[in-house]
């Protein structure tokens, strides 16, 4: 007997919440349609849809609320943190955190990670400016904006790599003031990756010592610890926070994120802010505890064995898809350890019902894992049928 | 047959989502006795728990996401933008808001609302200083530094209101200053509404003219549209923005909220953003598309008129309690149309047990609409079972 039926049994003086209405169930019906449709034709953004997490359904009765710090005791006990804890763990642990040097949450998606590590970039160093290539997600401006940071925007690379002359440049006319790295692991057009070590190199070769860096790892960092070889992209590479979707490679059926973040950095700023008396370790006070038991669940269903499977499947389509593009004369290419797929942007119609989001003359796929070779040489057969000889596309 | 059983059958080279191992399934069983249990003692919070969403769970398989602007087309079509614009527009009649004139959108909670429009409002007036009162959520002292702005504590009265004259003085003493004032719509601990037509008689009488007016309304926003003689709380009291929570008085599985803010402000800080290449309308990029189904089948299951039902009665509960107290001897007190019930603290193990947040020589219990007599009954017999004379509580 569910707590409902229990508390409707009791309470003779609880209504119980009405059935919908005729009218919205047939709508909801139709629009559940429409969504199985369009899921199919999704390989233009990177949001696995190869999950059903329908076992979490009896959680929709009860007011769950992860609010505050996961680690810390809440009052509100109707809260999933055990299950957050243990997401993070999995996360610190393939993220290559030092052992208790890193705190961490799940976030509502990317804009709230990205906002919590270079809030406390900025914290740390108030006088300091924030570096991003152009090919930054379109977020993080409007997150510099809500932090109210100074900021310098890099040129970027053809193939979507931060341009590491401009960098180099800009951080050595303002060695005065301590930078705040943006690098990308994985940016949202070119699923390029901005390389740590050059960063680290230019930083260490300016004695650029007062620095902090935050990677949006949004995509690539559920990507890069099943490879073999990868691009850096944890904390041994040195960052200093680091965000990544929980709704990407993993799947979710609503955004969903982890930030993690080096813990002295995020004692310094809790101290720092006692004095105004606010608790101030997640950026949301009240936040969604569904999102951890479904990154939890797919962490217990799939594995780290899982993911890596899965992974390099995706991968191995990406690869695919490079390869038939090549045959079909079509200009298309990718980087190493990336599931986007770039090329010459095709008609309107194409990019409409693949739902593509192309930008200026080049568009790609994102071979998720539930974006199958009949995906791509279905994809590669309209395209064929419609083109006109194609510039785009890059290196 | 589901989209995803149909990915199955024809796509052989994509992986079936493993079942939860025995073990996690066992935890996850265990848990959700566990949050049942919770759930009925839960009465010093105000998160309603007489929901049952279980007609979502078939979206529980999909990767919905409403990323940007509900208004606006996107070409990731796998989103319930129509359900939010619905949900927006209910809260705009109810809410007060000329027609036409506010824009707004379904937020993941309190904080994301309350971050929006003292954004809005800071963008407004970059050289405004933030007032607030001491009994103002403590979510909001991390915005301000979040954004950077600079700010006033103003200080409180007893029984929650914020404290006018000092709000006069402070105002009066700095009218170079545009205000950016967040005034409580029902504070967290007592259930205290700033009074919005004083405050907007200081600003005529000072002669302020560049201000901007936030109000918090996380409960009270959806217990005001409800009652015969609300205090001033919406867009007819000279408010430029409102965040209202969803999972407070109507009740979600997840933290939610509606902002909405007057919408040339809006437009205005849309326009001067627009340099930096982003749109600018939503906090967070990527958002949760459940919450806004969630709500819909709120106000469609329970209608404005189950909604005013369950409001009275949730309002009837607490002055039942009120009166309860008082026939035992223990100061207890509310605000009008407030559920929230002030009392002395209680016995550790009483707070403990009912999950009741206290602060100092107070506790309070929120008789959201699942809070029956029988909890208040309870409650009172174990007080009084422990109690010593107490002294707390104010007016």
């Amino acid at each position: 007997m569910s707590a409902l039926a229990r508390r409707e049994g009791t309470d003779r003086d609880i209504e119980a919440m009405p059935p919908l209405p005729d009218r919205a169930a047939e709508r909801l019906e139709a629009f559940l349609g429409r969504v199985e449709g369009l899921a199919d034709t999704l390989i233009g953004y990177p949001c696995s849809q190869d999950f059903d997490y329908s076992e979490l359904s009896p959680f929709l009765r009860y007011s769950l609320n992860n609010v505050g710090d996961p680690f810390a005791d809440s009052i509100y006990r109707e809260n999933t943190f055990e299950f957050e804890r243990d997401v993070v763990a999995f996360f610190q642990h393939h993220l290559r955190a030092p052992t208790g040097e890193t705190w961490g949450y799940v976030t509502s998606g990317g804009t709230e990670g990205n906002l919590y590590g270079l809030y406390l970039g900025r914290e740390i160093h108030p006088d300091g400016v924030v570096y991003y290539s152009e090919h930054t997600h379109y977020s993080v401006a409007k997150i510099v904006r809500v932090l109210g940071a100074r900021s310098i925007m890099i040129r970027g690379r053809p193939d979507g790599e931060i341009d590491y002359d401009d960098l180099y440049e800009t951080l050595k006319m303002r060695r005065d003031v301590p930078p705040i790295i943006m690098a990308n692991i994985g940016t949202t057009m070119h699923g390029a990756i901005d390389n740590l070590s050059t960063i680290q190199a230019m930083l260490t070769d300016l004695a650029i010592t007062r620095r902090y860096i935050h990677a949006d790892a949004a995509l690539s960092g559920m990507i890069l610890p099943w490879v073999e070889d990868p691009q850096p992209f944890g904390f041994d590479s040195g960052i200093d926070s680091i965000s990544v979707s929980g709704h990407k490679l993993i799947g979710s059926p609503m955004p969903s994120g982890v930030a993690l973040a080096l813990r002295r950095n995020v004692d310094r700023v809790a101290r720092s802010v006692e004095y105004v008396g606010c608790m101030d370790t997640t950026i949301a006070g009240s936040r969604n505890a569904l999102s951890p038991l479904v990154l939890w669940s797919a962490i217990e269903r799939w594995g780290a064995d899982g993911l890596r499977r899965r992974t390099l499947r995706a991968i191995d389509t990406a690869a695919y898809a490079v390869e038939r593009f090549h045959e079909h004369g079509i200009r298309a290419w990718r980087h190493r350890n990336s599931v986007t797929v770039v090329f010459p942007r095709p008609d309107g119609s194409i990019i409409n019902r693949w739902q593509m989001a192309p930008q200026r003359d080049i568009a790609h796929i994102i071979t998720m894992p539930h974006v199958g070779r009949r995906h791509v040489d279905a994809l590669i057969s309209e395209i064929s049928a419609t083109s006109r000889p194609a510039p785009g596309g890059s290196p």
